[in-house]
């Protein structure tokens, strides 16, 4: 189930020395390596169109390090998510091109090529305090081969922030809106546009906001057509979904 | 500590046999007339500035009517709330000038005049499922002594109709705005006036709306400034807080 | 800000005395009409890409009849949710050629014709009692223009019903998952296609499932990539994302 | 859009060559300034009434540091909410006569003088744990221009305390009420004033408090009339809509 | 196990042929009688301190028929709560001398008398609508051998009158405080007296009450001492735990 | 996947003409028959141990109707739960023989026999109410094949009833305890027996109990080992996973 | 309102000229001292029977001091709830004699006698982890004049713990019961003994505990008679609660 | 009530001077031993097939010891569970043969040996983020005397790894699935196994995921049948409980 290329290096890698029978087996067999503690999903990006990602939180930096260096020798791009400087500090140990990003808490490492689509995606968001979130969200799409634009801090409380550049803004193919508190932007923002908008609650705020969720009910609830919600503060999901939809044809 | 009106009209009642000895003796001793299963608070409205209101759920038809005539007796204006067609047919029976609004779920009688300000309120709904709360608040702060304009059906999915009314909107002296579902129209409204904004979620909606929950999330974290929110579909309450607004001097 | 169709629509009942001319001003000026507890919006479709759609809770049947009514003399296509056969005799008394489905609880009536695309959207349920959710996503996306394929009771417990239909799904340019109790299908589909998912949530199950919240968080929280969560019981919601999605050029 | 005190100031920077062409076209296009990470937003105080507002959670110190500096270029007064000892310190090197409040968490900068009105806004609290959340309305309240009188420590256990004190209360023209654990003191307020409440739940408590809900909700279903409620820890927001309604002229 | 009342009357039914062996048997090992469907705690009284009640929610007419039948075979006093008028007809087909309070929804059966103590039980309400509850503590602890007197509609938006009463509520050897919406009265008393005060919350109020939650949290978060909690609208379980407190020795 | 004997039914019918080649097809290849708004699971049983069941909750007659007769066809073992009245009338339009628990609200229906293993399974309630649960699991277990014993109403409030009979309580293989209000019970059982407990919350009892809620986290945060919880009112889960138990070898 | 003890002591000083004529007259007014930031309730314990208490969370040391010394100044016995190590540093420099419980995180200072009565509190643990909480309730009861027995770790996991301890406890006059996790230790006891129990929930446990609610529900359903119940972690309130009860005449 | 190994010992331990009398008869009598602030239950293991165990949380570093002490002078098998490297070297001092798994928090100190019986536990993970809560199973189970096999990372959004190891999953008597975020793994292994699930949500996950609630609802909430549910990453819970299943006769 793996990809040729990825079977291709593998076999390459058999010659050479560098693996042995067993693991090319079971890359042929299962479309996953077993590395012990994970099964490393090899077959995912030609399945489901995105690849295996590296969630870091509840992992040892000892299996963070692991589980890179199993992708790294499938010559994959390689994402991690929620990685403190100590978990990129980790993989860069065994891929020393990895870039972080540390506002977005994530590791980029292009080990090959994506064709980037004509249509771009637009990520907006409320104030300054969701970028964060909108970086992951960027970072993400711009790995699986997208074209992003940010539009920061054009939340509903100045409403002519928003109205001066919703031109633009629709001229995306697919739209993230990232907001907390309230979260009420992709209300407004779907009311104003004919492209799919993909919300994304964030946990910024205080008291009654209980975490993102009162961002989150809120964009549950529009009233707004065109619009679908990802977790609280998960960017990478939202960068997933408007690349999945961005690179439709 | 019951006003002065209210005291006359009682020892007048007492002179002409309609009443007892007893019942003057505690109007004047306590601000309040027991009447066994309720102590009507006859010195709320020179105390906190509204009289005192029937919340009609929970009661019997014998406790409101037994409420309501003695109201009656001392000339106040009476609301009852959460009235069902029931409530109004006892209260009827008593105050045959009593009136129902059967949107609102509301009974008005209308007993004596008050003075009414020249500012004015502004109640402004997202959609025509949110005109009940709406009502209950038109009718309180009418009753109260204030003059209303209703803006029904502005909601952000269509913010043009918002922004066309806007100019209007902005010439109240306080604004209401009701809301279900996502909730976000005080916060649109609330940056774009200056004036106080009493936001009012209501439990319009379905789903993650748990009940107006969504909509009293959202209110609550607003990024606007100068709005206030009271309970889910509590049209009584955001009705005498903006006439106690509208009516300062 | 109507579009030009509806215009000369209107400018011709002008000519032939069946609308007077402060109606058709409101037209023009502000992409709405205001039948006093309504504010139709006339350019939501040329705006946002779905025309206005009448949610029926919380409206009485004069409410829903006055505004299908001057939907109608729009000549929009017409959808009301959440709509009981009381609201649908309203509706059809006019507008004559309303068809209803009572499983969706929706009311359809077309009034012109939509361009339908090549691509499809499929929509899958995990159990027989998610129906009246899918219909309802399948009567909206049929309604805005879309070709739509159902596969219905294919939950996780008897996967094997899944797989045998994995590949015929995986044909459509967009896919619809409704899932009660457990939620667990829209992780598995995600995991199985490289299309985006719509995951709707329903409110099937008892006790712990607290009215669709487990299937809720659930899909909130799902590992898969490329799927987005909209209200709980929301399959007009979903049937619009997917829309907007599936009509994408 | 900005007001004309800011655009005589733009106008007289670009004289002086302190600015550029660009920077004033966009200040009068769009009453906002986009400094890439935030669009600060020149035109709110004339717009709602008071001016944009520094949230500093989750924003980095620098961009803390570009908006005050941006702001304090326009001459607006400054006020920054949710700041921690460090944010204060990045505020004080582009706006060295800055203050901080600890207690409350905030940075003042006051750049041009406001007119403060007659009447007076009172801010009460049930014990001395509330006082973070009072000073934060009233330096809020102070900055906006108001005069403020506090009366701390008032709560329900010692009733005598709030009874003693009640006369200069309701001198007030509109009353904040701070409370934590059963937030029963707004409702005993209202029901001795005859002025608008203002009331903020407070996360002081523990245990079934649950980070201020038990406060908010006993708010929200206060059987006293004339009272609305803000977000807990909302101090900034009481001040707010407090001033708000004491400078109603 | 069983008390000795209990025991001889057992005997004598078993002399006289109305019982057979191994009921009796049943009654001396165990202190419960099994009748299939319950197992009738019969040493309860002599154990806890209050005699097993039959809690009517969830039992068909025939089992609870059946518990009372037995009940009254052992010549206890019976309570029944949460009792349909359906349920007080079944118990009467057994127990003729059944009296039912339609407010409180309980039966009640007098089989023996309780010696009465000294003291005496307070009961306060907020207002008349928490009567219900009120009336079903009063009605249990009348029951279980107790004076009770009545304050109802003494609830914080009028305080005076709860001070007009509070020297009579004063003369109580325990409290039980009844109310609903903020559920503030129990704190206000508390810290006015110098008696244990039970503090039931009611489902009264609507919204964000959420079924009685705002009113026990409230509570639960009390600031004055002496106050204890029991479950929403359980007006039995104050009754027991007052009775428990005032027949201490 | 089909088991041998549905299989040679199956073909038998073929023969006969009483079905058609193309539904034997899809029962070799699938393991499923598709009825259109239905894929009926024929290989559950061999696959998972129990048979699919028909969960009426959100299904039309018309559609029970459907599945109960494709299983009827295969002489499946036939389960319904959650079946009103009307839903049991449809059933037994097609399936003469079905058998109807009111209690707790399930159709029975046996085709063949299923063996009986030596141990058995108790069912242990804390209260009468808990019945309907108690029955659900009961009548599950035994079409399943199983001997069981129940318990009824020996909950912690009399402690002796429960000691009374802990002895025979032990001796079944697994122990089902079905629970309302405040769910200790699992709890007590948990600490006093050597086998495996299945914990069931009922939605017994009112106010904070939160349907189920109280009882629910009870169970899961037992301070017992060898206790497991399934979903409240939950009486066939606990009767499958019993089953799953009891009849291990 | 200030006790006779108090005055004269405070007239003493006067006298003595280490106080001033306000302050003296402040305490005769008031019944508290106005100390800015706090008022010190100092007819407290005449009034409810307990002396006003430290909440230290929330205040800062220096308010912590000034209350404390003003407490001291009235020579009445001081407790601090909620007491850091640097709280209790701060107490000690104004009052040398201040005792710590580091387990209970609670601060003493005796400065006078309290008459204790011949009946005595148990307070009863289900596990050692509850102890802090049970520490505080007991240094609380002591406080205010009341003999205390502890029966730590009995919990129902072990039933024969509570069963040997059982009859010792019966003889209190009034039981605390401290219980995390599941929190059905108070059912049990109260089934068991026929004195008032004061429930106590703690946040011990993990998980499904959400801090301690899963214990706070299942007591406040408790289906034993007679147990009442105090906030999570309370054991200050259960300590003044129990004292109310156990001191009663 | 202690076992006959455990007696044994304690008598030689008197006989030999390291034990004194009143020890043996507290033994004897009670099935546990009274330390003061806790009671070793030494009976429970004979009485509910587990040791007790020593939950850290809430224990002081010396009362971890004093227990583990007791435990090892009864030659106890004795787990330590939520046991920081603190605590762990606490019960070094007393019992230097402790083993300390860091991932899963636990102690373990093998004081004798356990049969084991044929049959084994699978544990499998959704995750390898998981993994902390299936070694904290796995080490409870081996301690319990059961084969454990580990089937890590094999989560739903690759399926094919989870088909890939079925057929050996199914090979256990009974299976534990440990999974975070949406939780579906559980309801998948069940649809394809029949034996026994042990569903364990973990904490691992965020925003929507509410410290482990997501996937605990789906768990509880699954579709197939033969699945219960312990506690949010009670990985000690499902040991015991996988323990009890496996080692059944």
């Amino acid at each position: 189930m793996a990809n040729e290329d990825t079977l291709y290096k593998a076999l390459q890698e058999l010659k050479d020395g560098k693996r042995d029978i067993e693991s090319v087996m079971a890359l042929l067999a299962n479309g996953y390596e077993d590395i012990g503690f994970a099964k490393v999903d090899t077959s995912r990006e030609s399945r489901s169109g995105s690849p295996e990602v590296i969630f870091c939180e509840g992992k040892t930096d000892l299996q963070i390090k692991g589980i890179a260096q199993r992708m790294q020798a499938n010559s994959s791009n390689i994402l991690a998510t929620r990685a403190s400087k100590e978990n990129y500090d980790a993989i860069r140990s065994v891929c020393p091109d990895a870039r972080y990003n540390e506002l977005a808490r994530m590791v980029m490492i292009k080990n090959k090529d994506v064709e980037v689509p004509d249509p771009h995606i637009a990520i907006v968001t409320a104030g300054t305090s969701d970028l964060p979130v909108a970086e992951e969200a960027m970072e993400t799409a711009t790995m699986l081969g997208n074209r992003v634009e940010m539009y920061p801090d054009v939340g509903v409380a100045g409403l002519h922030r928003l109205l001066d550049n919703i031109d633009k803004i629709r001229c995306a193919r697919v739209i993230i809106v990232v907001a907390g508190m309230e979260g009420a932007l992709p209300s407004v923002v779907g009311g104003l546009v004919d492209k799919p908008v993909i919300a994304v609650p964030t946990s910024i705020g205080y008291g009654a906001n209980f975490g993102g969720l009162s961002a989150l009910l809120s964009m549950l609830n529009t009233c707004a057509n065109g619009v679908a919600v990802v977790n609280i503060d998960n960017g990478f999901g939202a960068g997933c979904m408007a690349s999945m939809i961005n690179r439709l044809k």
